[in-house]
């Protein structure tokens, strides 16, 4: 491609991302949303799914770091864990990543998703060939009413709630995961943004409160979501995401991150007041 | 204007943020730099000096809490704080709500910006005529580099080291921040963004430390800067920033904010990981 090609992801009818692109790796669609890997000139590899930014190489870190080890240090043992979509891989890699764990369950709903990423960005993908790794390619919210397995930690890696997540920010799913989640066991799931997303929080926040007894949000930044500052939820059915997390146990893991650390884990649950605003109620932070 | 109208900010050859404008409210060009005030449609109004976003309705409030009151509740009492640049008005508003601030200096070199922002984006602009700050037009270099005032707190709300602002990232301007600095002042400085900006951060950093024994960095999320994630330096000639802050204080103080809290407070020191790579030496948190 020789001319001047740019990738924007537009927010509403006032708000626009432009990325610089070297190259379009794969452009593809499957049954349930376009599918675009490209080579960006300043954020390394890019997935796109209807044509919003899932992943790039340069902070796709953030994002795996924080949706992953805040609830695997929390619980004090995490030996079974399921990823909810995540079909780049980054969240599946950073799980295995525990020693104690001893499989992580991913369920993506998107073949083409997990392909393109295995064959163009590596970074996320690599890991998904691990013997703990057990992917299979279906509906989240059918495995989750269907399995009788139980889990410690369940990840709710989606997109948002439009297109194929959508029945991931509701209550009948919720109810289901309670079903499948162990007795101490922890679900974080994709919280969107305060800035421009508050509604969806709100809401998503409605339904754990639903379902959950204690329910929390926490906050990290992200660099190519709009807004940048993004929230994570948390349902818990027995652990304090900070007076049971164990700081220690991160030292000891030997584990080392780009984003995540013991200071980083207690300081995401303190939110700004805007963040706050409209949603204490729903918050046991 | 009846055609689609939007304003980009590029950041160099790879990164556009477009936003949606309804109206250009003003547009002139100082000796220092070019200064527009737009009607957004998502952002409310918005100034952007030399092309650049500097302050928009929507988002301000996170930087102007974040600059000010994290060093204004580590002092113990701050009478006299000195702002530098931060034509806006953001941050001298957000100073005098102290009420222990006997005075507030603000030493902008660039009075298009302060007019600008009086007559068309009074949220930020509405305390400069309030009579515990004294506006001077003029050289903030010159002006710590000529005074004989001692101040408890010094912000320097800078634009980024291109342009005018290019003297408040170097070692001489701190050398005379510091012989205006009381014996237990803190100076808190724009820190730029991890994300894209760390040689600058390095840079301000070293030369902090080449002035000042104490060093710290803290993060906040804003909306519209490149990269979201953004920093403040903070150098502190008696206090620490965290030990010795009075959490207590922020609730006798009686205030309200939009961003900062208590929580936010400690726990903007906790970096994630990315953030202190490569600058760990330099920083005392």
């Amino acid at each position: 491609m020789h001319s001047d090609l740019w990738v924007e992801e537009k927010f509403e009818d006032f708000l626009g991302l432009r990325l610089k692109v070297e190259k379009v790796l794969f452009s593809g669609k499957s049954e349930f949303q376009t599918v675009d890997v490209v080579e960006t000139k300043g954020h390394g590899k890019m997935l796109l799914n209807d044509g919003l930014i899932m992943v790039t190489e340069r902070d796709e870190f953030a994002y795996h770091d924080m949706i992953s080890h805040v609830p695997l240090f929390i619980h004090p043992s995490p030996k079974k864990v399921l990823v909810i979509g995540g079909g780049d891989g980054g969240s599946a890699r950073e799980v295995i990543r525990h020693k104690g764990v001893e499989k992580c369950t991913m369920v993506e709903i998107d073949a083409m998703v997990v392909d393109a990423c295995k064959e163009f960005i590596p970074l996320t993908a690599s890991a998904l060939d691990d013997d703990r790794i057990e992917l299979i390619i279906g509906d989240g919210v059918q495995f989750v009413k269907d399995t009788t397995e139980k889990f410690d930690v369940i990840i709710i890696d989606s997109t948002d709630p439009i297109g194929p997540a959508t029945p991931l920010f509701g209550e009948e799913f919720y109810q289901d995961v309670n079903k499948c989640l162990s007795d101490d066991g922890i679900v974080v799931s994709q919280g969107e943004t305060p800035w421009y997303g508050k509604e969806i929080q709100h809401s998503l926040l409605s339904v754990l409160n639903n379902v959950f007894d204690n329910t929390y949000m926490y906050s990290f930044s992200n660099l190519t979501y709009p807004g940048g500052l993004w929230c994570f939820t948390l349902a818990s059915k027995k652990y304090h995401p900070i007076s049971d997390f164990n700081a220690d146990a991160v030292d000891a893991s030997g584990l080392s991150f780009k984003y995540y650390n013991k200071g980083v884990h207690t300081a995401a649950f303190a939110l700004p007041n805007f963040i706050r605003d409209g949603l204490q109620h729903l918050l046991k932070n």
